[in-house]
């Protein structure tokens, strides 16, 4: 394998012009929904061909920090939510936009086949379209262990599912074991979260324990890729650096 | 928005197909680079035409469950190296594989724009290729605080360069702060990480700092998505839930 690669170190045209439009929208000289320069306008701003200025806006989408309507044209997509490991609700209360969640389907279900978090016991599935201010971001199916869950289906399931597992039967999230993965989204999801077939996004898979250390929910949330990003603040161990 | 939206709650038959192929591998019967049922075995099987058929086997490939080699088949994929924030080096000796670095290119820079992490300083910034096992997975890009590192071009980087700062400068990582988003690679990236151009991949962002609390790395780093996942243990805040 090495020794196999040699890359030109100078970017390609089109490359530079999505550099300094990027960085023109992180200064704010761009707001978000703001109508960006045609392909036509930065052709000719740039000296380059439409073709490479269509390159540079289509590298922007890829990255959603642009998104088109044609035949309107192309704008500052809004910069993403940055999530943390934790109630979806606090998270959009925290970054100061409107939670909320519209219940898809709920019903008594089996973990996905090979995740063993119950001893067994089956769960209370449901999945929920989840909105920050009216937008659909995330698609999540929680699976809660149905023997500390009794009744749950009864419940108003519309807010924070925390919330009510605390408040109703005693359940405290303590700890979360997650792992995010970057996936293709399926037509379901892509439908449900408004954005075109085959659109890219995060796959978040997570246990949750409570403070008395069950595993009370598995749950296997997809956020749109333009939309969302999960940060993490570590520590470091004592192993790492050698 | 709500009210919007009706979902058949029946999944399509591909999906299905899809499910179980995925159990069978999850589960180990079809062991990773086993030769998957072809478009035809799998509609015969199943009773469904080749297209439903090739559908299910699309699917499994755009999640990284499987790959392609036409004209020979479709082949069960490696599991993804589960990543943790830390040293790449560090990560892939705990899950058995060997690391290694290859030096793409290295040069003083300024940090990305609005990028403000080393109040003002300027970076020794090192691109690297890295591989497990011989496979390349992840591309990082370094930017190292210089006034911290002096002389680095003249070390050897391509081993851990966690290590060489520890053992070198005396500096020792105590503290990440990362963003993890998913992306559509560049061509740079995908031509580097052999894989098709605009293939799916995860970047990571991130400030380190050192036990006297100085950042002294700004890092972007992107990763196949077919072969790398990221695993977060985080501790849930009194808040979250509310």
């Amino acid at each position: 394998m090495r020794g196999k690669f040699h890359v030109d170190e100078t970017p390609p045209k089109y490359v530079a012009i999505a550099a300094e439009l990027r960085e023109r929208i992180r200064s704010e000289e761009l707001n978000p929904h703001t109508l960006m320069p045609s392909e036509r306008e930065l052709g000719e701003s740039h000296g380059v061909s439409r073709m490479t200025a269509r390159q540079a806006l289509s590298l922007l989408e890829s990255e959603g920090v642009v998104y088109r309507k044609p035949p309107r044209g192309t704008f500052v997509s809004e910069p993403r939510v940055a999530f943390q490991i934790g109630s979806f609700t606090d998270q959009l209360s925290r970054v100061g936009k409107q939670p909320s969640a519209e219940l898809i389907w709920s019903e008594i279900r089996d973990l996905p086949a090979a995740v063993d978090a119950f001893d067994g016991d089956r769960a209370h599935a449901v999945q929920r379209l989840r909105f920050a201010d009216d937008e659909p971001i995330a698609l999540e199916t929680s699976y809660f262990r149905r023997s500390l869950t009794p009744g749950l289906f009864e419940r108003d399931l519309s807010g924070s599912l925390w919330h009510l597992l605390r408040d109703e039967y005693g359940i405290v999230p303590d700890r979360a074991r997650a792992t995010v993965r970057s996936v293709v989204l399926d037509s379901h999801s892509c439908t449900l979260l408004d954005i075109r077939a085959a659109s890219p996004g995060i796959l978040l898979t997570r246990r949750t324990f409570d403070t008395e250390g069950r595993c009370f929910e598995f749950a296997q949330d997809v956020y749109r890729a333009d939309r969302a990003e999960f940060e993490i603040d570590a520590p470091l161990r004592p192993a790492d650096g050698a």
